[in-house]
């Protein structure tokens, strides 16, 4: 029966065929996945910050040399080697790359400063796998004045900014990774974070589970002193949601993914700009008057929606659930099966987190010029791989966009080969990876500093009100002044003032 | 800590002390409250429904006689006086108002027609009390064909269609429900519903919890047969929770009020046009380029802020919860203390909830002609009491309009005195009232025919599925295709194909 | 050729069928013209302002003695006789709208403020004929505070307020209108306007053409010393353009009609928020997801989509004109034929200004509960006259809204039997009104001062410093500050630093 | 007075201070400008094409040998080689990126179809100097299709796609441009185009003057067998009123730049949608809850506030024309001075074609990180100049982006240095161009065939019957359906079924 159940955090959650198989998949994961599988196994919003505003250094060093890291001999200027990065020499202009984002992550800034009295982080030892960017360096040296040590790898081969990591190592970090490292290095890069003579981690940050897994596997004693794990992705939450389940989970477990705040900035209002972003960066085309169909009307469809709405598109969804159907039809969006509008439409969107979404035969339907995307979870919403026959001729055009060429003539415009369009083409702004990043360090803090008891072996979302807090740290950004409740009217509404101000179950 | 835990649908509920008052004060609800009392008892977004398009009838019979309709004896034309309204001649008047709410009750009428091979209320013998409107009649006539027998008394003293109640009473249901019930006859009314010779409840439908009450206090040995209660009440929910937390609770009850189409419709949907029409009703003021500031930025808020802006109008938001500050920042509304914007704007709406938000002290500071109005939940928002001091002048202007005047001639344009502008100044779609009467056929089903064990002594709300397909009833109004998982996608997503489709803490 | 050239003004507008005949049925005015005919006379935006906010009042006065007030002796407090109302025992109640229409109105009352030092009107004899309401008095009254002599009629049989009318003549106005005049009562009150001993006008404000054409019949003479007249309406100016092709206009005369500010106010801003209006006070429909269809998209079309679009309709568009039929697509509207969809929609409306927009032919086709209105300029846009036929049934269930009935049960819904929507079911905001007489004051006060020779006997647009000056008078209502050009900037742009700051043929 | 009065097209245009410098400067454009001045010469909305969609291509050029194509020996596959482009091989390469513009100016093939049975142009043989992009190719292959030959330069030294000119050349068309010429080499383009043995021009299309005063200065008896001019560029049109004021226009011109159709692309709907992509290309920014303030309101600046105001950002608005603000204010933007706002706004935008709307002053009361960028005419918007101070560090971050770092560490954003952004840092549509390149093509075909007297050596706008034509061509695109009228309606509106459909001074 529905009502808000305690098993809900686990048992209630949606098992999705696509999880199942993958965690599967990831319990081998001592095998080498080729690169392709490497990638696809840690969902990634920061991934493209690679490509973000302050990052045009990176494209410098493309002409590096060819040396593995591992076997170079490095010093900081300190004289520690306690770090593997592509070049320690390219720290100083990493060290500009943090200090512009320093000034774009107002939150973490100001829980520096609070933290000049006490220390909420002191004595932890803090073990990260995270993408490595400005960013996450911001993050880094926020928990180092919060009181902690850290030691750090990268969650993906692919996404290290090689001058942030040589600045954090400059700095003291000892920081393990480099843009494109082999199966190998990634591994070792996260043993290296672990296993050391007389340091161990009390605290794990992690944003995929391979940095979980691989001490589950490799190191479980390490556990008995660990006090909690702060997971961000999908994926990852997903495979604490199986081990808490199964009665695996040994420690408590926080589900940062799931924070509202977090939730709404990565999916409704970073979408809404990103969708626009991605397209005209890739098609330059004109949204005005266009036929557009979106698949999907989540969050993610909800903000691709409305911003096209916006720019005058004539904008068609589809759903399968009923409720969000109608709240599709009561924002103004004609509700139609793809079919109805197949061969209509100027550019079909897929936010859906759906397999085969948009069929071959879908495909085989549109008009000659369409734009064929994808905003969602996976990959495979689009039925790409449907369209590597021998009759149809794929050009290239642009980076990220693709012809595909019917016999007659026609062509379909694919967009990033399926992939999600708001990662392979538009960047996330650094506000959006500020509220993930405040949000990661306010859960540490949590499961560092909570009583004994208050957490279990189990996986929890972020208090209301500490998702509360990080959103309040973000409205000095917008020189937003919040009402405070007098005495007399939280005693009305029941409520402290401080928050938290609602309902577990409110919807926003 | 703030996981989804067990007993959050009753414990974890934040107790406001204005519930808390209200709920002590109706433990002696035998004493007879003053009418104004009378009329706060009831939660009643269909109050205004007396108001509504198809109801012009009911401006006539002012006129009628005044015997009370306790004193009459009337028969229908079956021969049949189980029943007491103010006149059985109007049935004739009353049936067109049904059949009119008939054709825009499309999901009521798509029940019906799926009731006319199996009866899921045969054997139902359900006691209701809620508003009498037209709106109603075809709930319990829909509930008739379903199989059950009804027996109906008003939930509010004052907004019985007489006409409808007639032509109720003429069509077999005893219906006890007149316009302008004095307390005594309030309770008498639902005291003839339900202490019948003959014929025992075991189901119960109610609007506010009155009608659940008088049963606690007069015949507690009936929750014996009873299989549930209904309810659709703020006001009744509570209460509902509050037996239940003190295990007073003996039969499972359905909190309808919080299910997620209903509250949508409720509050976003609905104010987003009842705020335009209720102030230009009352003012006909110009929208474009006034300076409106909304307190509070929930789904009324939000609903009102997106009208507003939509026309033209400049908004300003306050709010006390830092994630709907958040929220109403990244929708393009400066977020303001009242203060800051007090002297300058033209209109001030409050949409809290909470007590005291307009205080004398901002209405001093207003300028003249600021127009004042709350469409929140209670009539408190605004300290409209404090403005009933000797220097101030009021003038009636309009229906529905105040000018209240300072001693320097300044004019502050008071609406509704303060109360529901939306409920006394607007009228209520029947689209609206439709999803409200679906979801309480839906959870009458749902309770009467549950096997033994599904439901406890407690508040549930409706089971996601349900409120999937009461969503789904009404998407035929707007010619809607809902997509249908194939099974390849079902077994993906782990779902199954009819629903539900989300978890339940999903946010929509 | 198509620049703008010289006799543009008159030669090149264009010459419709409709104001033709209606032009040559007017040259038979002295016959008398039934009631309806006289209504459809006078286009009539404040027509609507019986209705307004300010007037409670006069609905009370329906009960009122039925004498005409031809025929009775009234003399106000100061013993004139002047003047010819309804019951001059009203003034007060009037005085106290026309204070509140002040309140309402900062533009003119800015103006007379101004002309406390100068008397701009000084000596000039002014004979007016225009809607007799509290917004007229507004401007009356200051026109007097300008140094104007008055003389003033009603342009309307249906439309004075009689109290204003009372509250005027009691102030010393010879006014001679009241509520139902006869078609003798209407020309006898402009013949005793006009016709006065030894007092002779020398300006004349109409609207509707209707004095002007008095005074060409029957006292031609008296343009030797009228230097101007200044018409506000569609169907005055065309008149006034031919009486100039013919060679036959004796004096310049004034076109307000087509000034920037006005047109915009009258026609896109007023028309966005009147068709919410007047759709919701007369069939309380929920806008949301709704399906419409607008015929035609210059600015009374603009306005409609964008309200219903930012409702949450669904908007379908037809236009003639591939220009605007281009900027719908741009707006994000389908632009279709009407028997594309007529079938589909839940609500027509007309924004054309031509004839048999919607036909008997698209009424059959409409679904159930379509409703039809007309936001246009004629009420010729649907053919209500093909729905008088024997097959079809009437059913009037509401003021301004009629079920007609197919027999197969079948109901459309017709709101104000297809005249102007705006104008009947809601109200225009004094804002608009004020715009207009802040026109027509500015327009009698160039005219009268201007040097011999700037004009000639044509008809010309308010020059377009003086229609920035109008738009310059109300940004205080806003509390809009405007920039001013540095005399370097003014001198870059060729400009002068007070205006005009556009050339004639910007289109805003 | 202000009637459309007959020199309006000529006398008057206001004759601001930038065009009458800018022209006298051209008096003497044998001189050789500097780069920057040659740039500037040319208006070039598509000189962002450089940047566009199909060309990827020409960036592979740049390591092209360096001998200069004055110097080459070139033949095209037939033969010929009257032509001087950079290198004829590149042709086939040229020829696929003027294949898919053809598949986006969808108009102009329409035309090329209606071609097929009469030549509208036979006999015509026009001298063309414009931008050489692949758009342009497909109306020099256009206007070949219709009966005329065609001489080609471009018109501005920088933005000639080298592959297209070879593919134009290849052809047979005598093209003269390459990317990269010297102002030497631009005049001798001009040259050689109207310098020919046995070819003498009877057609001009310009764009920016310059080939027009060649003429005039170098073969003034040319004009005698030249029928027309048309003219897109806001220059060259000022340049044509000039010469028609002083008596020097010895030809008929069209002034294409100020039909409708093309403005509204142009500026306001071009805009809507290129102010986000350049500030999303330039600084990943994200837009919601972002304070803008937006100087102008024309329609540049009508569709940046828009796009921004959907956004989610809170936009604030400066005028100089109180028509404007007023609209401003109904649009729901707050109407300030630039420095009432300057402390606390996130992105400056100017809009205006003024001149110091943004002075050094400003500059330094922004707050640090604020981003100020320019969509106006001219870049003289922002007082670029002013930061070019000692104290004032500037730091390169990216292409098109300056920080400005003031003494205490304070960063302005400067966007392209203060040119325009959207042609900087953002493409133009080939939709957009598409309507340009028809309203050449039928301005030529109207000068070309309009019968003795229709023109006279003057200025004239496109007959709006024929802007009209241009937006029913694109129409298709948008699968869009014109009603049509009756015989009826359009008599009952005394227009001609076929158009044109307004006045001249409709406002659109």
């Amino acid at each position: 029966m529905e009502k808000w159940d305690s098993n809900e955090g686990t048992s209630a959650f949606h098992m999705p065929e696509w999880m199942i198989q993958f965690a599967d998949q990831k319990q081998e994961f001592n095998k080498r996945p080729t690169k392709i599988g490497r990638r696809s196994l840690s969902r990634s919003i920061s991934q493209s910050s690679t490509d973000s505003y302050s990052s045009a250094a990176s494209y410098t060093d493309s002409s590096d040399d060819e040396t593995s890291p591992r076997d170079k001999q490095q010093k900081n200027s300190k004289g520690s080697s306690d770090f593997c990065v592509k070049n320690i020499k390219q720290a100083e202009f990493g060290r500009r790359e943090i200090e512009i984002a320093e000034q774009e992550m107002p939150a973490l800034m100001a829980l520096r400063k609070r933290a000049q009295g006490e220390k909420p982080l002191a004595g932890a030892k803090i073990v990260g796998c995270t993408h490595i960017t400005a960013q996450t360096a911001v993050l880094m040296e926020t928990l180092g004045a919060l009181g902690a040590q850290c030691r750090w790898a990268a969650c993906n081969i692919y996404s290290t900014l090689n001058e942030v990591a040589a600045a954090l190592a400059e700095s003291g970090f000892p920081v393990f990774a480099w843009k494109g490292e082999s199966e190998d290095d990634f591994w070792w890069c996260i043993d290296r974070c672990v296993n050391v003579e007389g340091w161990q981690p009390n605290m794990i940050l992690d944003d995929g589970g391979d940095l979980t897994h691989w001490i589950y596997k490799k190191y479980p004693n390490m556990f008995k002193k660990i006090k909690g794990i702060v997971e961000e992705s999908v994926t990852g939450v997903h495979r604490l949601y199986q081990l808490s389940k199964a009665g695996k989970l040994c420690v408590p477990a926080m589900n940062v993914n799931d924070s509202v705040t977090k939730q709404k900035f990565d999916n409704l209002y970073c979408c809404r700009e990103s969708i626009l972003d991605g397209l005209k960066r890739t098609t330059d085309m004109m949204f005005g008057g266009k036929q557009v169909v979106v698949c999907g009307y989540g969050e993610v469809g909800k903000g691709c929606c409305a911003a096209l709405k916006a720019m005058g598109s004539i904008v068609y969804v589809t759903e399968i659930d009923p409720i969000c159907a109608l709240q599709a039809c009561m924002d103004g969006f004609r509700l139609v099966k793809l079919n109805e509008v197949i061969r209509q439409v100027d550019i079909v969107i897929t936010c859906t987190g759906n397999k085969n979404v948009v069929t071959r035969e879908h495909l085989d339907r549109m008009k000659n010029g369409c734009i064929v995307c994808n905003m969602g979870h996976s990959n495979t919403e689009i039925d790409v791989a449907s369209l590597r026959t021998p009759e149809l001729t794929w050009e290239r055009v642009r980076s990220q966009v693709d012809h595909v060429i019917w016999p007659d003539g026609k062509r379909i415009v694919l967009l990033a080969e399926g992939r999600l369009l708001n990662l392979s083409c538009s960047t996330v702004p650094t506000f959006v990876l500020s509220i993930t990043a405040t949000t990661q360090a306010l859960a540490l803090i949590e499961l560092y500093n909570a009583p004994e008891g208050r957490y279990k072996q189990d996986v929890y979302l972020l208090p209301k009100k500490m998702d509360e807090y990080v959103a309040s740290l973000h409205l000095p950004t917008f020189d937003a002044h919040l009402t405070e409740l007098t005495d007399e009217q939280a005693k009305y509404l029941g409520l402290n003032k401080n928050g938290p101000f609602k309902p577990n179950y409110y919807r926003y």
